[in-house]
Protein backbone atom coordinates (compact mmCIF):
# COMPACT_ATOMS: atom_id res chain seq x y z
CA UNK A 1 0.00 0.00 0.00
CA UNK A 2 1.44 3.16 -1.27
CA UNK A 3 -0.44 6.39 -1.35
CA UNK A 4 2.46 8.59 -1.82
CA UNK A 5 4.62 9.79 -5.15
CA UNK A 6 8.25 10.36 -5.02
CA UNK A 7 8.61 13.86 -5.01
CA UNK A 8 12.07 13.06 -7.32
CA UNK A 9 9.44 11.81 -9.90
CA UNK A 10 7.61 14.97 -10.04
CA UNK A 11 10.06 17.15 -9.57
CA UNK A 12 13.62 16.03 -11.01
CA UNK A 13 12.30 13.35 -13.26
CA UNK A 14 9.73 15.20 -14.51
CA UNK A 15 11.35 18.78 -14.68
CA UNK A 16 13.76 17.28 -16.84
CA UNK A 17 11.19 15.37 -19.37
CA UNK A 18 9.61 18.51 -19.68
CA UNK A 19 12.66 20.53 -20.16
CA UNK A 20 13.98 18.56 -22.67
CA UNK A 21 11.05 18.86 -24.73
CA UNK A 22 10.50 22.35 -24.24
CA UNK A 23 14.54 22.19 -26.18
CA UNK A 24 12.80 20.17 -28.95
CA UNK A 25 9.88 22.55 -29.31
CA UNK A 26 12.63 25.47 -29.23
CA UNK A 27 14.58 23.45 -32.14
CA UNK A 28 11.42 23.43 -34.10
CA UNK A 29 10.76 27.40 -33.50
CA UNK A 30 14.91 28.06 -35.06
CA UNK A 31 13.85 25.33 -38.25
CA UNK A 32 11.00 27.38 -39.01
CA UNK A 33 12.90 31.07 -38.40
CA UNK A 34 15.65 29.63 -40.78
CA UNK A 35 12.56 28.02 -43.05
CA UNK A 36 11.05 31.39 -43.10
CA UNK A 37 14.07 33.75 -42.69
CA UNK A 38 13.16 35.29 -39.69
CA UNK A 39 16.12 36.12 -37.20
CA UNK A 40 15.06 33.43 -34.21
CA UNK A 41 15.57 36.73 -31.84
CA UNK A 42 12.13 38.00 -33.52
CA UNK A 43 10.30 34.60 -31.78
CA UNK A 44 12.62 34.72 -28.73
CA UNK A 45 11.40 38.43 -28.12
CA UNK A 46 7.46 37.47 -29.02
CA UNK A 47 4.98 37.83 -26.71
CA UNK A 48 1.02 37.01 -27.05
CA UNK A 49 0.15 40.49 -24.90
CA UNK A 50 2.25 43.30 -24.49
CA UNK A 51 2.30 43.36 -20.83
CA UNK A 52 3.19 39.59 -20.65
CA UNK A 53 6.85 38.57 -20.35
CA UNK A 54 8.19 36.86 -24.18
CA UNK A 55 9.25 33.70 -25.40
CA UNK A 56 12.75 34.48 -23.90
CA UNK A 57 11.74 35.19 -20.57
CA UNK A 58 9.00 32.31 -20.38
CA UNK A 59 12.32 30.35 -20.80
CA UNK A 60 14.16 31.65 -18.15
CA UNK A 61 11.13 31.81 -15.59
CA UNK A 62 10.66 27.87 -16.62
CA UNK A 63 14.16 26.99 -15.61
CA UNK A 64 14.40 29.26 -12.75
CA UNK A 65 11.42 27.19 -11.45
CA UNK A 66 12.67 24.12 -11.66
CA UNK A 67 16.20 24.48 -10.41
CA UNK A 68 14.57 26.47 -7.58
CA UNK A 69 11.67 23.86 -6.88
CA UNK A 70 14.62 21.34 -6.62
CA UNK A 71 17.50 23.31 -4.40
CA UNK A 72 15.06 24.84 -2.31
CA UNK A 73 13.29 21.50 -1.24
CA UNK A 74 17.09 19.76 -1.19
CA UNK A 75 18.50 22.68 0.81
CA UNK A 76 20.90 22.81 -1.84
CA UNK A 77 22.67 26.03 -3.26
CA UNK A 78 20.63 27.61 -6.19
CA UNK A 79 22.96 27.96 -9.16
CA UNK A 80 22.40 31.62 -10.44
CA UNK A 81 22.26 32.56 -14.27
CA UNK A 82 22.42 36.03 -15.29
CA UNK A 83 19.44 36.09 -17.58
CA UNK A 84 21.99 37.91 -19.97
CA UNK A 85 20.77 34.72 -22.79
CA UNK A 86 20.29 36.04 -26.23
CA UNK A 87 20.76 33.57 -28.86
CA UNK A 88 18.85 30.07 -29.28
CA UNK A 89 21.91 28.88 -28.32
CA UNK A 90 22.39 30.53 -25.07
CA UNK A 91 19.01 29.43 -24.62
CA UNK A 92 19.56 25.63 -25.03
CA UNK A 93 22.72 26.06 -23.32
CA UNK A 94 20.31 27.53 -20.26
CA UNK A 95 18.47 24.51 -20.26
CA UNK A 96 21.19 22.17 -20.44
CA UNK A 97 22.71 23.91 -17.31
CA UNK A 98 18.97 23.33 -15.41
CA UNK A 99 19.14 19.74 -16.49
CA UNK A 100 22.36 18.90 -15.48
CA UNK A 101 22.04 20.62 -12.23
CA UNK A 102 19.01 18.26 -11.63
CA UNK A 103 20.66 15.42 -12.46
CA UNK A 104 22.68 15.46 -9.40
CA UNK A 105 20.37 14.39 -7.40
CA UNK A 106 19.16 11.32 -6.52
CA UNK A 107 15.53 10.77 -4.54
CA UNK A 108 16.55 10.25 -0.92
CA UNK A 109 18.26 13.59 -0.79
CA UNK A 110 14.47 15.25 -0.19
CA UNK A 111 13.96 13.16 3.03
CA UNK A 112 13.62 16.48 4.58
CA UNK A 113 11.56 18.82 1.82
CA UNK A 114 8.77 19.04 3.94
CA UNK A 115 11.11 21.54 6.23
CA UNK A 116 11.81 23.37 3.67
CA UNK A 117 10.50 27.21 3.45
CA UNK A 118 10.04 29.11 0.66
CA UNK A 119 9.65 33.05 1.25
CA UNK A 120 7.89 34.63 -1.51
CA UNK A 121 9.87 37.63 -3.56
CA UNK A 122 7.22 39.89 -4.31
CA UNK A 123 4.81 39.04 -1.19
CA UNK A 124 6.86 40.39 1.77
CA UNK A 125 6.99 38.64 5.00
CA UNK A 126 4.40 35.77 3.42
CA UNK A 127 5.86 31.85 3.42
CA UNK A 128 5.41 28.91 2.37
CA UNK A 129 6.35 25.58 3.52
CA UNK A 130 8.23 22.87 1.77
CA UNK A 131 4.91 20.75 0.75
CA UNK A 132 2.74 23.61 -0.10
CA UNK A 133 5.53 25.23 -1.96
CA UNK A 134 5.67 22.80 -4.28
CA UNK A 135 2.12 21.74 -4.70
CA UNK A 136 0.63 24.83 -4.37
CA UNK A 137 3.41 26.91 -6.49
CA UNK A 138 6.62 25.63 -7.87
CA UNK A 139 4.96 22.71 -10.08
CA UNK A 140 1.60 24.85 -11.46
CA UNK A 141 4.41 27.76 -11.90
CA UNK A 142 6.70 25.60 -13.84
CA UNK A 143 4.19 23.99 -16.43
CA UNK A 144 2.59 27.67 -16.99
CA UNK A 145 5.98 28.95 -18.02
CA UNK A 146 6.69 25.58 -20.24
CA UNK A 147 3.12 26.03 -21.61
CA UNK A 148 3.46 29.72 -22.10
CA UNK A 149 6.48 29.48 -24.17
CA UNK A 150 4.92 26.38 -26.05
CA UNK A 151 1.84 28.98 -26.75
CA UNK A 152 4.23 31.23 -27.89
CA UNK A 153 5.31 29.66 -30.76
CA UNK A 154 2.37 27.78 -31.60
CA UNK A 155 0.64 30.65 -32.13
CA UNK A 156 3.61 32.10 -34.36
CA UNK A 157 3.07 29.42 -36.82
CA UNK A 158 5.65 26.88 -35.70
CA UNK A 159 4.45 22.99 -36.00
CA UNK A 160 3.61 21.71 -32.94
CA UNK A 161 1.36 19.61 -31.24
CA UNK A 162 0.82 18.82 -27.24
CA UNK A 163 2.82 15.76 -28.00
CA UNK A 164 5.78 18.15 -27.79
CA UNK A 165 5.35 19.61 -24.92
CA UNK A 166 4.84 16.45 -22.81
CA UNK A 167 7.48 15.31 -24.62
CA UNK A 168 9.00 11.48 -23.57
CA UNK A 169 6.05 9.35 -22.10
CA UNK A 170 7.12 6.03 -21.14
CA UNK A 171 4.27 4.05 -23.16
CA UNK A 172 4.30 0.16 -22.68
CA UNK A 173 2.86 -2.47 -24.51
CA UNK A 174 2.29 -4.60 -21.67
CA UNK B 1 12.05 11.04 6.67
CA UNK B 2 9.73 11.25 3.82
CA UNK B 3 10.95 11.83 0.98
CA UNK B 4 7.33 11.58 -0.68
CA UNK B 5 4.38 13.77 -1.59
CA UNK B 6 0.80 12.11 -1.21
CA UNK B 7 -1.12 11.88 -4.54
CA UNK B 8 -3.76 13.16 -2.96
CA UNK B 9 -2.62 16.60 -2.85
CA UNK B 10 -1.20 16.77 -6.36
CA UNK B 11 -4.43 15.17 -7.43
CA UNK B 12 -7.67 16.13 -5.74
CA UNK B 13 -6.41 19.00 -3.32
CA UNK B 14 -4.31 20.87 -5.86
CA UNK B 15 -6.98 20.02 -8.73
CA UNK B 16 -9.70 21.74 -6.81
CA UNK B 17 -7.17 24.61 -5.95
CA UNK B 18 -6.42 25.47 -9.78
CA UNK B 19 -10.05 24.61 -10.86
CA UNK B 20 -11.43 27.02 -8.22
CA UNK B 21 -9.19 29.68 -9.83
CA UNK B 22 -10.65 28.46 -13.36
CA UNK B 23 -13.98 29.39 -12.05
CA UNK B 24 -12.83 32.83 -11.26
CA UNK B 25 -10.85 33.65 -14.64
CA UNK B 26 -13.88 32.60 -16.39
CA UNK B 27 -16.00 35.03 -13.85
CA UNK B 28 -13.87 37.62 -15.15
CA UNK B 29 -14.27 36.91 -18.81
CA UNK B 30 -17.66 37.25 -18.28
CA UNK B 31 -17.71 40.23 -16.56
CA UNK B 32 -15.32 41.71 -19.27
CA UNK B 33 -17.58 40.52 -22.09
CA UNK B 34 -20.44 42.60 -20.22
CA UNK B 35 -18.68 45.36 -20.14
CA UNK B 36 -17.39 45.40 -23.35
CA UNK B 37 -21.13 44.21 -24.39
CA UNK B 38 -19.53 40.49 -26.11
CA UNK B 39 -21.42 37.97 -25.69
CA UNK B 40 -20.08 35.11 -23.72
CA UNK B 41 -19.91 32.81 -26.38
CA UNK B 42 -17.65 35.06 -28.42
CA UNK B 43 -14.87 34.46 -25.59
CA UNK B 44 -16.52 30.45 -25.26
CA UNK B 45 -15.22 30.12 -29.11
CA UNK B 46 -11.86 31.73 -29.17
CA UNK B 47 -9.11 29.95 -30.30
CA UNK B 48 -5.42 31.43 -30.01
CA UNK B 49 -4.76 29.51 -33.67
CA UNK B 50 -7.64 28.02 -35.87
CA UNK B 51 -5.79 24.19 -35.30
CA UNK B 52 -5.98 24.63 -31.57
CA UNK B 53 -9.53 23.99 -29.28
CA UNK B 54 -11.39 27.30 -28.23
CA UNK B 55 -11.95 28.41 -24.56
CA UNK B 56 -15.16 25.65 -24.50
CA UNK B 57 -13.29 22.62 -25.15
CA UNK B 58 -10.17 23.42 -22.84
CA UNK B 59 -12.28 23.61 -20.09
CA UNK B 60 -13.73 20.35 -21.18
CA UNK B 61 -10.60 18.71 -21.21
CA UNK B 62 -9.23 20.40 -17.83
CA UNK B 63 -12.07 19.01 -15.81
CA UNK B 64 -12.44 15.06 -17.89
CA UNK B 65 -8.58 15.19 -16.98
CA UNK B 66 -8.23 16.19 -13.32
CA UNK B 67 -11.52 13.63 -13.06
CA UNK B 68 -10.05 10.94 -15.28
CA UNK B 69 -6.79 11.34 -13.53
CA UNK B 70 -8.63 10.64 -9.54
CA UNK B 71 -10.81 7.78 -10.97
CA UNK B 72 -8.53 5.92 -12.64
CA UNK B 73 -5.83 6.04 -9.65
CA UNK B 74 -8.51 5.35 -7.25
CA UNK B 75 -10.28 2.51 -9.84
CA UNK B 76 -13.76 4.78 -9.40
CA UNK B 77 -16.23 5.26 -12.10
CA UNK B 78 -15.62 8.46 -13.73
CA UNK B 79 -18.72 10.40 -14.24
CA UNK B 80 -19.25 11.66 -18.21
CA UNK B 81 -20.21 14.77 -19.10
CA UNK B 82 -21.83 15.10 -22.40
CA UNK B 83 -19.76 18.38 -23.47
CA UNK B 84 -22.91 20.23 -24.89
CA UNK B 85 -22.54 23.09 -22.60
CA UNK B 86 -22.84 26.58 -24.48
CA UNK B 87 -23.05 29.13 -21.83
CA UNK B 88 -20.93 30.58 -18.94
CA UNK B 89 -23.31 29.03 -16.49
CA UNK B 90 -23.16 25.45 -17.64
CA UNK B 91 -18.96 25.70 -17.65
CA UNK B 92 -19.28 26.70 -14.25
CA UNK B 93 -21.80 23.99 -13.39
CA UNK B 94 -19.23 21.60 -15.13
CA UNK B 95 -16.44 22.77 -12.97
CA UNK B 96 -18.67 22.19 -9.97
CA UNK B 97 -19.76 18.53 -10.98
CA UNK B 98 -15.81 18.05 -11.14
CA UNK B 99 -14.87 19.66 -7.99
CA UNK B 100 -18.20 17.78 -6.41
CA UNK B 101 -16.65 14.63 -7.83
CA UNK B 102 -13.35 15.10 -6.36
CA UNK B 103 -14.10 16.44 -3.08
CA UNK B 104 -16.01 12.31 -2.59
CA UNK B 105 -12.40 10.99 -1.87
CA UNK B 106 -9.79 10.70 0.90
CA UNK B 107 -6.04 10.51 0.69
CA UNK B 108 -5.99 6.46 1.78
CA UNK B 109 -8.36 5.43 -1.26
CA UNK B 110 -5.22 6.19 -3.85
CA UNK B 111 -3.28 3.20 -1.74
CA UNK B 112 -3.60 0.84 -4.95
CA UNK B 113 -2.75 4.07 -7.47
CA UNK B 114 0.39 2.16 -8.67
CA UNK B 115 -1.62 -0.53 -10.36
CA UNK B 116 -3.59 1.01 -11.97
CA UNK B 117 -3.30 0.95 -15.78
CA UNK B 118 -3.83 4.15 -18.32
CA UNK B 119 -4.86 2.92 -22.13
CA UNK B 120 -4.51 5.62 -24.41
CA UNK B 121 -6.93 6.77 -26.39
CA UNK B 122 -5.14 8.31 -28.93
CA UNK B 123 -1.96 5.32 -29.45
CA UNK B 124 -3.95 1.73 -29.73
CA UNK B 125 -2.26 -0.69 -28.07
CA UNK B 126 0.04 1.77 -25.74
CA UNK B 127 -0.49 1.65 -21.95
CA UNK B 128 0.32 3.47 -19.25
CA UNK B 129 0.97 2.23 -15.25
CA UNK B 130 -0.40 4.31 -12.59
CA UNK B 131 2.91 6.39 -11.55
CA UNK B 132 3.91 7.21 -15.19
CA UNK B 133 0.04 8.06 -15.79
CA UNK B 134 0.02 10.25 -13.21
CA UNK B 135 3.45 12.40 -13.28
CA UNK B 136 3.90 12.44 -17.18
CA UNK B 137 0.54 12.69 -18.41
CA UNK B 138 -2.68 13.66 -15.95
CA UNK B 139 -0.69 16.81 -14.01
CA UNK B 140 1.36 18.08 -17.01
CA UNK B 141 -2.11 17.63 -19.64
CA UNK B 142 -4.37 19.20 -16.48
CA UNK B 143 -1.87 22.23 -16.44
CA UNK B 144 -1.74 22.59 -20.22
CA UNK B 145 -5.67 22.90 -20.74
CA UNK B 146 -6.17 25.37 -17.74
CA UNK B 147 -3.07 27.46 -18.69
CA UNK B 148 -4.27 27.47 -21.86
CA UNK B 149 -7.86 28.44 -21.07
CA UNK B 150 -6.17 31.30 -18.83
CA UNK B 151 -4.43 32.27 -21.72
CA UNK B 152 -7.38 32.65 -24.78
CA UNK B 153 -8.68 34.86 -21.93
CA UNK B 154 -5.60 36.91 -21.50
CA UNK B 155 -4.83 37.47 -25.10
CA UNK B 156 -8.81 38.62 -25.62
CA UNK B 157 -8.06 41.25 -23.13
CA UNK B 158 -9.07 40.16 -19.65
CA UNK B 159 -7.20 41.76 -16.88
CA UNK B 160 -5.86 38.60 -15.37
CA UNK B 161 -2.50 37.31 -14.03
CA UNK B 162 -0.37 34.38 -13.02
CA UNK B 163 -2.08 34.99 -9.63
CA UNK B 164 -5.39 33.95 -10.85
CA UNK B 165 -3.86 31.19 -12.57
CA UNK B 166 -2.48 30.05 -9.55
CA UNK B 167 -5.53 30.57 -7.24
CA UNK B 168 -5.28 30.23 -3.33
CA UNK B 169 -2.31 29.26 -1.75
CA UNK B 170 -1.53 28.64 2.05
CA UNK B 171 0.55 31.50 2.66
CA UNK B 172 1.83 31.83 6.31
CA UNK B 173 3.57 34.87 7.75
CA UNK B 174 5.71 32.35 10.96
Amino acid sequence: MNTSVPVYDITVGQFITTLTALKDVLRKGKEFAEAKKIDMSVLLQTRLVPDQFPLSRQIQIATDTAKGCVGRLINEDIPVFEDTEQTYEQFVQRIDKTITFLQKFKPEQFKDYEKAIYASKHKPGMKLGGKSFLVQYAIPNFYFHVTTAYTILRVSGVTIGKGDFLGKINWTTE
